[in-house]
């Protein structure tokens, strides 16, 4: 398991929040990415969100791992949504004509929580959690 | 940011509408892609129009550069539609065989608009779709 500071992965719901803190080398997003799917399983998640804010650079290995976990875990029944790319990460993604195209992406956290009510269908109402208004 | 005179974006709902009133040069370009995407950002937009019905001429420049935008909106989670390209525009494009493959593209503001509504999915409210009954 990879180190609670360079990633968390949270679970809420029928989702899962993972959270890259830090850059990671190579052989770390290896390991996060076996952990995650590792995760969906024993979680039984239905999504999950990764969010990159904190990185200001998403090298091609990365990119790869992120569309890798994104594809596994549809294998695995569970819709990934990559979240938080800031804007000069995702200009020089573009540059450099990374491949992202089978990635969901969304602004921030919320936005991909939105994302996936919707592409995974209505929530068992397991969200008293985030039920706005009392 | 680009003076009123050459680009307007404002703001509608989720989306924003970009006009470009006259041609741009290329640096004048650079700062508009920069300017948008900072907005989507700002503004928390899920769409992007950007109306290119006042230009008589997009160079490949251009095209290059309105295709880093919907491509860099997308990795922050907007879509992005040009619409009002003219006739005779859009034939010297396909003439140049410029690749505007990833772009979506309307005839106009209002399908523009129709167009973003498809994509982008039931509009807003999404915090009340969360929040059970009334």
């Amino acid at each position: 398991m990879t180190g609670p500071r360079l990633v968390s992965i949270l679970r809420q719901g029928p989702y899962l929040i993972a959270s890259i803190h830090t850059a990671l080398d190579d052989s770390q997003m290896t390991a996060f990415q076996h952990d995650l799917v590792d995760r969906i399983g024993r979680d039984r998640a239905r999504g999950v969100v990764i969010d990159v804010a904190a990185l200001d650079v998403l090298d091609s290995f990365a990119t790869r791992t992120l569309r890798t976990i994104g594809e596994v875990a549809r294998l695995r029944g569970a819709v990934t949504v990559v979240v938080g790319i800031q804007p000069e990460v995702a200009f020089t993604m573009v540059a450099l004509g990374m491949d992202t195209g089978s990635l969901h992406t969304a602004l921030d956290l919320e936005e991909g929580l939105a994302l996936l009510d919707r592409a995974v269908g209505p929530r068992r109402p397991v969200t008293a959690l985030r039920g706005g208004a009392a």
